[in-house]
């Protein structure tokens, strides 16, 4: 779609004020990917490389976040793991998608309750939909299907 | 993607026939924005201003609408709550999806089972994602998962 | 199972204070038996004869109810379908179980998001299943599964 | 809980005309442990210990059954996949449960969508809360949760 | 039901070896209604007063369980958050349920995918529709309905 | 989206080696657009004619294929169904989509546990949704929600 059309997504309409996502992912490749996969579905980005930083920020509470994408192994002390975790404690229904190639098998101990992980490699489509599903009211944190 | 290949979808193969959506929205700038949004995932869209066109037109049969998506602040005397249960009395299993930034909070008391709300702002993949899942064969509506 | 259990059950234990369900059934035979049911299978239960009675009862707030059970044609002005709804504005979260025999067809026009309606004739295990699984965490009003 | 009530709750109110499941089991034994389970539930059995006869009452119409419980090992040429797969071809919606010790790891592929595979060996209560699951309004065949 | 026929349900039939229930819980009039209520839905139960007793048995693997049911506070080092994650890091699918009065809030980000808590005080039967839930062959992780 | 941005995707990134999908599908036209439209979601195709190259080689296991998009019809002797069904057989967790305008009703008797059908017409959407979902981690064969 041509890109003034994301302009006007972004600027008017539906999504005067776009919903916002917490990227946490430290290769800077991907964060470009990621940023131009959410910003053409119609998503704002926050794309901070650690957790640390995530963490304050999100705890900061000066902007109003819908979900977090975080990728599981990351620079510094605090995995995916932790930061989901932690804002899970703040906010018990706050969305959470894990983005992993080779800790995919520890999500059934490690992952939050409700949260979705996409495995490596996945295609861009695979995260649009999973925020968009965790975006529904009524679906937060729910026993299994 | 080239607009050539929106025209290629509405016109032939999987999408001879375009499924068809019905939209009740009496904001014309956003009248636009999902009429591009859907077009763009390759749906078709009557959009009608009120909820009285748009009970005549159901009920009018002439067309076969895959799924309902309207706002539910509306000009006139009824709300989206109740165009949709209009239409689930006269199609048990037509998959609802409610846009609103005010009474979301109401989804719970005078939304109809199995239908998906919609909050603003919403990314216009959030729309694209409910409809597709509400018309899987098999899914509308169901006791809570 | 003895009955001295079931007063176990009652007294002491994991039920010291058992879960409370909210019955409107204005029909005394089957009053009788939802209460055996429900006693046997460990709830508490308070069952009235109107939407009126239930409502004013659910609204005094004196005790915490976990979840409403309501035969849809009832005495008087409310239906089951309206107890539930005003329910509902009260507590977004509130579980509700219909029980109907003519009046299924209505409950995807009628029926709140993520109730459960169980179609007479049912058996008692159907309703005890219900009401379990609509307390577990995790599980209020959500979009189809 | 007492025989007698047994009786009432066949006899009379909610269950005045109790539920009837039609069951596919050839081992005698196990006959009779089910039909007690789902007595005691409030359920009415038929049981039939051959695929062709089940398909055959199935087929007759005479009686309406809520549910289909069958073995997967059946004496004779067909077995409980595809007695269910018949039935299904018959009623879209029809609730089916299977129960195997050997044949879990066919459910996969020779399963009908939306039923339900009881792992021998299972408790009665496993048998009961699949049956009830399955006869809500809204659930049967559904796409993935 | 007869007592006797609880005994069949033990030792012959469908459950001529019953499903197993690993059940950590310290407090003793608890564990006895837990092995009640559990036998009487005819499941078999080995039950722990401590975390590290209920992982040195589990780890053992001499006897196979189907499902873990745990209190979430417990005397000595290991909640049952933990007895939880160290089981899904051997088995990932292992079917979880907590039990909790204070410490439901915690679940949201303490708790694995795919587990059921259930708040105290709640009925035995919620803790069997649980139990026979998670046992379905294909529910356990899922991702959120 | 910029064509090179679709380069971009399947070249490198989060999908350095995309997700692959094995498409069965005999109308050409068909195969070309089915073929853009996961291209432009971030997929990679193989696209087969018929049942018996499609089985050949995913039982050749030289790719390792994410999910199965199938035709119910198909030139030669075998459907859809028996497809897919062979592929469970080898896979009990593979992902299946089905894609049919006459043949939606035979999914019920037909189609394998867990899987989505897509009835003709349908927008491409709706086709990248059901793939999306599918490739979860903890979704595939469930229990009905």
């Amino acid at each position: 779609m041509p890109c003034h059309h994301d302009q006007e997504r972004k600027d008017e309409g539906i999504v005067s004020d776009v919903p916002l996502i917490l990227v946490v992912e430290d290769e800077y490749p991907l964060q470009g990917i990621l940023e131009d996969a959410l910003a053409e579905a119609g998503f704002g980005t926050d794309i901070l490389s650690s957790a640390e930083e995530a963490l304050t920020v999100f705890m900061g509470g000066t902007k109003k976040y819908k979900a977090l994408v975080t990728d599981v192994y990351l620079k510094g002390r605090l995995s995916g793991w932790d930061v989901a975790r932690r804002m899970r404690e703040a906010d018990p229904t706050f969305p959470v998608i894990y983005m992993t190639g080779a800790a995919a098998d520890q999500w059934a101990s490690q992952g939050v309750p409700g949260s979705i992980l996409l495995e490596k490699p996945f295609a861009p489509a695979q995260l649009i939909t999973a925020i968009s599903q965790l975006l529904y009211v009524g679906s937060p944190p729910a026993a299994p299907g």
